[in-house]
């Protein structure tokens, strides 16, 4: 349990005048972020807080296909860059550059495909040591010309990437399939899995296509096309009669949909691991170089998507996986009335001895201004708690999205909190 | 449970040629890290695995003590540094810098005294707001000229740190104080209470010391004065008489050691917050700059320092609370010996259901080649399952630290691994 007077953030009536994008006007009215430079963010508590549950649910999910976690340098060499031809050239606008003090450049990763390949080097020799698969959940930067979108499209982010290094391309369809599968859990679990498509995006040399997860939002960058039947999606770059014929699709039954693009997966085939002589024997003895896929998702952007799709006029709402606390309790004690506090800390303990996670108001403030707070950040249950029910069994309590609140038992209550 | 054979990383049999330092000889040698250029190292999963048991001990020793868990951004913003004479002279030599797209320049963070105090002038503005802490666990960078000392000392490296604001110099002191004991919570809980002292160092403006935590380590850059019985010491830069007469030491029962500085507690007193504007209205309206201290740990090195003193010619040896794993199940399978992978898989799984994390060497090798695996990795619990012990209910249990293996039964091996 956090009291609401030792939460060190405060919200802000006002929303930030230097921010246009939706989520980063309500995140930082709701202070879960702050805005350092323009695309750059902390995070604050409340923040924090989402971020951690929605890594979470990622390692859960990561974990369950044979991901093994690590965690990549962000000063990257360029040596290894420069042997894929992503130092120069068109990656030169992405690049934040430093130098050594000793003389020498290095870069900011922005991906770490050429890292992870060089590291793999070490420790894969033969088929026998295939196949293998490595994530992380780390910063990452872009050195983007503008940054208007708040946390959707920031210059420094937090990424989940994942690769996947196959002996056969049969290995790594039947591993791309159990990513797209973990997936879509992932966005379920999170909230998103209703307006999230699996979608269909210019591949490159190794695969006719990639795949994009695109999750509706009228603030978003993207053009999808949208089978809802199917639950599947045309970016609008690819669609052609040949694609539509490909996936079985017809244009009567498209929907066209803005959206941002929350995930996206793609087979490398050889080209980094041919670039850097990552290398195996097969059972004959013969070398091959090895077969690699790559696996994003962005748990910052995902964050910022949420604010967008759910915020509201009053402010944010969360869905209870990835909020920042199971309940919101909100006394209404005035003075003298020791009864409310005592109810509320009874009710806090059982809570908690059920694992829910309490952000309890506390603070001696006008009831307008707490609910207005209680809004503002978006816990989905609010538990309000004052002299007019502190004789009964019931509990007051109004989730974010309704309007009313009901009177619940403690068992509802607890039903509800689990849902 | 993971298999070994899934373990992405292989262990080697030389020590990396261009690291002089015995941490990241053993860690590079036993794959828990891998070095992107000096000073520069990426965790690999078993070196992850450590970092993660390190910092889940962190946080709930900050969390104890009130401390609101934050992520502030790598790229920093030069104006408020420039506020603090921070950003050139003497800090020129810290920083890497990096150059916006659009024009201007960001520094990477290797420290963020500035970043939070900016951050707390939205959130502070009264005494009823004060006391506050923060802290976070985070990637810092310093542009060392020269990077020797393997994971002790790097150019980018995890960094805990915690900041309070506080109204006056005694309820700062007070949480001093709770920070001091919640450290030493910490090194005792890791496995270095023993060889870890509080400190006397040089203090500054607002202060007349600061406080290291120095943990004694052959090769260490500091060299300390310890009281064995007060279980203090002080920093050899400051040692004179009348620091001794301060501390009622005496010159006679000081023993001089080598020291490795894992943590560092110090007061800011104003200088942060008379810089960047953070003040407060008292009682009687009166406004004050707010006091800060500041509170350092290093997890990285801290994984460095547990390597160099723990380590030995077999290699990398874990107090069971941060090691990768609890237990390392090594069986000795010859062909046809399906009973032997039976009585793994059932202690697997009720080692699991009590919580425990396992290896499971199953890889098809000799004996030889795993205990030497198992000693170079350095799990403190080893457990060998072959024909010899399999028709019985004892199980061979050897532990790192020691040399010969005992033959203990199940609630035995329980009991040791919760010790």
């Amino acid at each position: 349990m956090l009291l609401q007077s030792q939460l060190f953030t405060k919200t802000r009536k006002e929303s930030p005048s230097d921010e246009v994008a939706k989520n980063a006007r309500l995140l930082i009215r709701a202070g879960f972020v702050h805005k350092e430079v323009a695309g750059v963010y902390s995070l604050l508590p409340l923040g924090f807080r989402v971020i951690e549950k929605i890594n979470k649910i990622i390692r859960e999910e990561m974990n369950a296909i044979g991901g093994q976690e690590v965690y990549l340098s962000v000063l990257q060499n360029p040596d290894l860059w420069k042997r894929t031809d992503r130092w120069a050239g068109e990656a030169d606008e992405i690049w934040f550059r430093t130098q050594l003090k000793g003389g020498g450049e290095l870069g900011l990763g922005f991906t770490h495909e050429e890292a992870l390949t060089n590291i793999m080097r070490d420790h894969i020799s033969s088929y026998k040591d295939l196949p293998k698969y490595a994530y992380q959940i780390q910063t990452k930067f872009r050195n983007e010309a503008r940054a208007k979108s708040g946390v959707l499209r920031g210059r420094e982010f937090l990424m989940k990437d994942l690769y996947s290094f196959c002996k056969t391309r049969e290995e790594q369809d039947a591993f791309y399939e159990l990513v797209q599968e973990a997936y879509m859990k992932i966005f379920t679990r999170i909230g998103l899995g209703d307006r999230t498509y699996l979608t269909f995006a210019s591949g490159g040399v190794f695969s006719k296509y990639s795949h994009e997860f695109q999750t509706l939002c009228d603030t978003g960058e993207d053009i999808i096309f949208v089978d809802e039947e199917k639950r599947i999606a045309v970016n609008k770059e690819v669609l052609n009669d040949e694609v539509l014929a490909d996936l079985g699709l017809s244009r009567d039954t498209l929907v066209k949909k803005t959206a941002v693009e929350t995930g996206n997966i793609f087979s490398l085939g050889t080209r980094f691991s041919e670039g850097l002589g990552l290398l195996f024997r097969d059972e004959k003895g013969e070398q091959h170089p090895v077969i690699m896929g790559s696996y994003g998702f962005g748990p910052t952007r995902v964050m910022g998507v949420i604010a967008e799709v759910y915020g509201d006029e009053k402010g944010l709402s969360w869905p209870a996986t990835v909020a920042p606390f199971d309940a919101h309790i909100v006394s209404l004690e005035k003075e003298g009335e020791s009864d409310v506090s005592r109810r509320v800390e009874e009710l806090v303990i059982k809570l908690e001895s059920e694992g829910f996670d309490i952000l309890y108001d506390d603070r001696n403030l006008h009831a307008g201004e707490k609910f207005a707070d209680s809004d503002l950040i978006g816990i989905p249950v609010r538990i309000v708690i004052s002299s007019k029910n502190v004789g009964t069994d019931l509990f007051e309590v109004k989730l974010r999205t309704e309007n009313d609140a009901k009177m619940l038992s403690y068992q509802e209550l607890v039903s509800l909190l689990k849902r």
